[in-house]
């Protein structure tokens, strides 16, 4: 069967190790299908991203689901009466209440997935900022017309600043003119959001728009309603921005037989939408403080606070809402993930009642939401969630206090590779030392090519069956997000596998990484972790390279003798585990280049040669079927580091034939090449005659 | 328990007697239940708004889902293998291979809901735009490095058009300096979409730019991408719109020591969206033809043509896709509603290969989507509908047929009331005549409100236990779309409730559509249809409306003697009945006006007066608590209807206190009240005595 579901990302999986494909799941545990029937075990700190604060198919709700399914629930009876929604809200309703002191209830309405939610209470937003813009629209013209119609009476004078207005010799007529021809440009500015640097709302057309990594937000850019971010430790650039752009209104308006023009501020800030936590970002956590000067920025914008618990709400953290940890309370909040319970696809924009705009009602709606199946796993999730007086919130808060002291020992014995652990209750974050200048490169380039965290998972799950995943938006972090019953054998397993990835890059002995990875059932060519610091190779050196001919040469570096000279603590892999290596990596074989090598020419003058190394091997072919795109990327990349002269190796000129940009291969003129040198050789590493 | 998930929309739902609950749903029949115990049997022709093709609850489907919740079926392995979803894409590749004859294989990326899938689209199709534009501007920039390095060399000269962008006395650096400003700019330009008039394609942030209606579009233009609409049989104002706008690059070529600029047409159109048939729409099939000219423009545009099968597809029409029945070829398909079988909430995107961009798959994710459950689900579905040699097409035509027939019956027989029947296979609608004219104040009140076949829809629910509703942008077409099992019984049932709607419609006699509406318990006072044509006022007189003194008078309405003079049908109708009318339609107690009355008033002078009716009854009180903000709406509407007079009726003035806008309560100076005309009484109708 040919794959035609995200075949390029499921290579991309192969390439770390994480190509594996589970068939049973239970609590924290999802099991491998081996050949004889039997299955492996592999604890899930990934969670479901957070769907799944009581685990896979908890069996209460696995119950429930069934006992909804033989009912003959009406899911899809949309535009009747449903009773679950309203027992859902008003459930919420109790819960806001009681944790954030509201003294006004949130209305409910109800979507299908967190980015749903989201876009979901950017339309609201919106929406309420369109009424109030009306609002304020339709004042104004109600003062021109009385300005008008006194005029028409007689009697009336201009004031200086209306008179400037309305030009010279311009009467009231003139002046209501010309400040209708620039309200109508002011009414006309776009609506802003304002999110925090590192922020994630989902990735729809809309949401997308909030999310702050440029990766995935900015080749959509021209798609949707523009957001402006700020650091969560200086909300008040908001206000800067808002001040700088602020357009008015002018009002005319007349009292006393005098006619006067008032700026009126339109409001074009729709909302302000945090997260309490940010998850994708990396964990990081707003503290009390800056959640108060956020708020305090909200008011003097006087646009809503929409407050993202999408992850971090339905318990994980403790409590219901993360906010309720820092005093934040927002006019909107979104849910969603683990309020389905992990059997549902369901979420929830709660909107607070002043802040609320009931003609919502008639313009947004959903076909899937709302719908009675989703309502009754949510209320189930909820009674489960409030029993016995909240005991799921504080198992979560002591298992992620376990969870959490674990990590901090690892991070103790390890300082100089753990930059740190962040988060709270059963949100973790255990961030890796940036690996980008490692001596290994392998590890290096697992680090520049942005997927580090990934071949961490991989090493993780092969070697010690727990199933993690970095953020996405800071991959040196990994996301651990367990049920509220993760057991001690399994963080402390988590804890042995991050102590030996730390010995590891401790000691940039990459081959431990590069094993498993490669899915080799060969045993390892040996277990202890060797030091190679003294391997590495020493630093760019800037000042010299500017007075150098500076070269950047795209190489395949995929025999299995090649490796082990680019990174010698693979030396003892056999080929085939190489080339299983090589073969695994096609779709993400465009490595990180090499620090740049220098030589004295012929002519005396200096050459700075920098290797972009593509892991292609001449005979094992183009398994992926970009070599040319990838090829070409490289180029691309050796030009925006500032290099004017690339050349591509022959091997790589063979293997994509007229492929390659014709400018690609174009050997820079007037170049001498080094001594022992070698364009049409495999460099690998640059040979070891570096210039004095 | 308050009610806080969407309280106005169940309001407004109780005001069309659709106020109901399903407790169970099962094939095609939903479950009222009854205070004994029994149930009330209802057929669902809504069909979960097409998601339904194997009913509620099919038992083959719930039976497959509850084995996969027993079996453990790890739905949340993110960033794992999943074998389903590969299934699902083999599938769906086949049964585009057979119905579409197409030629290459179709890619598969996995959503929730089709929103999400018309998002995705969106994505894809700019990533697609973006990735030309790259290549373009890149292709550009050599172009222009390459032309300078000549000129450095020496003895180029540039031709006419090259040197008027340089500028006088302009060499080739200060033709690329200029040609690079005009580019940045053409590059800046914001990618636009292209949809048919009247098509729907979701309502969220972004896909509701593409959603045709002004009502749900509208207040959130400032969020989103541009979308430009094109009526169907005129596909081509689409390359006219571009053949205006169309920016260009300047490429500045080299060639034979001659240096020219060409320019070079900027894609900035992202993609043609459209539905084979619309649904929400109003039930508009595309022709054969105009599936050819727009596949035509697409052609000219470059651009990819999405094919939206969000409720056409998974064999609502007779086959799987209802392109193949118009020869309508897309490079893109969204599919959602029934691929989930009524079940699970899944969508997909597809997309041809050649048109299809792999980094996509980097890019966008959904923690919900592609999981296990929903992917075995629509696995399940697909081997449903093609088992047998596809029997469920088979008998989804045959059906279809049926009810098409039973329909057009009744067309033919009140050619008068009805307007027409369209639509394939399972998915018709029936469409009304506009009623915005009838004699019936009531029914004329549910056509101008907007809300005429849900008024129908209720009384068809109360009266016929069979479940209708209204299209979104078409209130006076019913949108059919049973599933591929309905009997003979339920459709016949169905014509026998339109036809009575018909002679209501047709007699004007309003009383046997409210009574059922109010839910009264109470037999009908008179079974019979009378004929009430003859009790229409005359139509407005514009001509002698022009010379007159014209008052608006917003008026409560509410009094059971003021509604059976407001419409005589209801003259049988008790008070209890009535009042019940009255307190259900708070939601939309803002009526359209009634035709204006002249009248002479005492200083000779024709007055002439359109009453503005509010349903309120002052001693119910503000059961909506919005009777402000009504009345407020009514001045606004008679505002802009032009009448420049507007009086707001003393007790409406006394339920509302200063609510009320001051302006708004201003007797117009020097009116002369008509005889007969008391503005401080209820007018009802206005009384009998009109100005000759």
């Amino acid at each position: 069967m040919e794959e035609l579901a995200e075949r390029y990302l499921g290579n991309a999986l192969s390439a770390w190790g994480l190509d594996v494909e589970y068939d049973r799941a239970q609590g924290d545990t999802v099991y491998l299908p081996g050949p004889d029937g039997e299955r492996t075990a592999v604890t899930d700190f990934v969670g479901g991203f957070g769907s799944l604060f009581f685990g896979h198919n908890h069996p209460e709700l696995v119950a429930h689901a069934k006992a909804l399914l033989d009912a003959g629930t009406p899911s899809h009876a949309q535009l009747s009466k449903r009773t679950e929604a309203q027992r859902v809200a008003a459930a919420l309703d109790a819960i806001v209440r009681r944790e954030l002191g509201a003294t006004e209830p949130y209305e409910v309405v109800f979507a299908n997935t967190g980015a749903e939610a989201v876009e979901a209470a950017m339309k609201h937003a919106e929406l309420a900022r369109v009424f109030r813009l009306n609002a304020l629209a339709a004042e104004v013209a109600a003062h021109a017309r009385d300005a008008e119609e006194r005029a028409r009476a007689g009697g009336v004078r201009l004031t200086p600043a209306a008179a400037q207005v309305a030009g010279p010799g311009g009467d009231v007529a003139a002046l209501v003119a010309e400040a209708g021809r620039r309200n109508a440009e002011a009414l006309g500015r776009a609506p802003e959001f304002f999110a925090l640097d590192g922020g994630f709302h989902g990735k729809l057309v809309g949401s997308l728009q909030l999310t702050h990594n440029p990766t995935f937000r900015l080749p959509f850019q021209g798609l949707g309603a523009r957001a402006r971010f700020v650091p969560a430790d200086r909300p008040e650039e908001a206000l800067e921005y808002v001040g700088a752009e602020q357009p008015h209104l002018l009002d005319v308006v007349a009292e006393d037989g005098v006619v006067d023009v008032v700026r009126r501020p339109v409001p074009f800030v729709a909302a302000f939408v945090v997260e309490p936590i940010q998850g994708e970002g990396g964990i990081h956590e707003l503290t009390p403080e800056q959640a108060k000067r956020i708020a305090d920025v909200c008011r003097t914008l006087q646009c809503p606070l929409v407050v993202d618990e999408i992850q971090t709400g339905a318990g994980r953290t403790g409590a219901f809402f993360a906010s309720a940890g820092i005093g934040l309370t927002g006019d909107y909040y979104t849910l969603a993930k683990s309020v389905g319970g992990g059997l549902a696809k369901t979420s929830m924009l709660l909107v607070r009642r002043s802040a609320y705009v009931k003609e919502f009602e008639l313009l947004h709606s959903s076909t899937f939401a709302k719908d009675s199946f989703s309502c009754a796993i949510t209320e189930k999730v909820l009674e489960m969630l409030e029993r016995d007086d909240g005991a799921a919130y504080r198992q979560a808060a002591e298992r992620g206090a376990r969870l959490r002291a674990a990590l901090e020992e690892v991070h103790a014995e390890f300082g100089d590779v753990v930059r740190g652990v962040r988060g709270r209750g059963l949100l973790l974050g255990f961030e890796f030392a940036d690996q980008s200048a490692s001596g290994s490169a392998v590890i290096r380039n697992y680090a520049r090519g942005g997927f580090f965290g990934f071949a961490v998972s991989g090493f993780l799950l092969r070697k010690y069956r727990v199933r993690l995943m970095p953020t996405g938006s800071s991959p040196h972090t990994l996301r651990i997000q367990p049920s509220y019953a993760v057991d001690d054998a399994a963080i402390d397993r988590l804890a042995a596998g991050l102590r030996e990835v730390c010995t590891v890059l401790r000691h940039q002995d990459a081959l431990h990484l590069v094993h498993p990875l490669t899915g080799a059932d060969t045993p390892l060519p040996r277990t202890d972790v060797r030091d190679f610091r003294s391997a590495a190779p020493a630093g760019e050196d800037a000042g010299a390279a500017a007075t150098a001919t500076r070269v950047a040469y795209v190489a395949d570096l995929g025999t299995p003798e090649a490796l082990r000279r680019f990174d010698p603590s693979l030396a003892e892999l056999d080929d085939a585990t190489l080339r299983s290596f090589v073969a695994r990596s096609a779709p993400v074989r465009a490595m990180a280049p090499c620090p740049p090598s220098r030589y004295r020419a012929a002519d005396g003058a200096t050459v700075e040669v920098t290797v972009f190394p593509l892991l292609v091997e001449e005979s094992a072919g183009d398994t992926a079927g970009t070599l040319a795109a990838d090829v070409a990327g490289q180029v691309a990349a050796a030009r925006a580091a500032g290099h004017t002269s690339v050349v591509v190796s022959p091997a790589l000129r063979r293997l994509t034939g007229e492929d390659v940009p014709a400018e690609a291969v174009r050997a820079p003129e007037g170049l001498v090449l080094p001594a022992g040198f070698d364009l049409d050789g495999h460099p690998g590493l640059p040979p070891a005659a570096p210039a004095p």
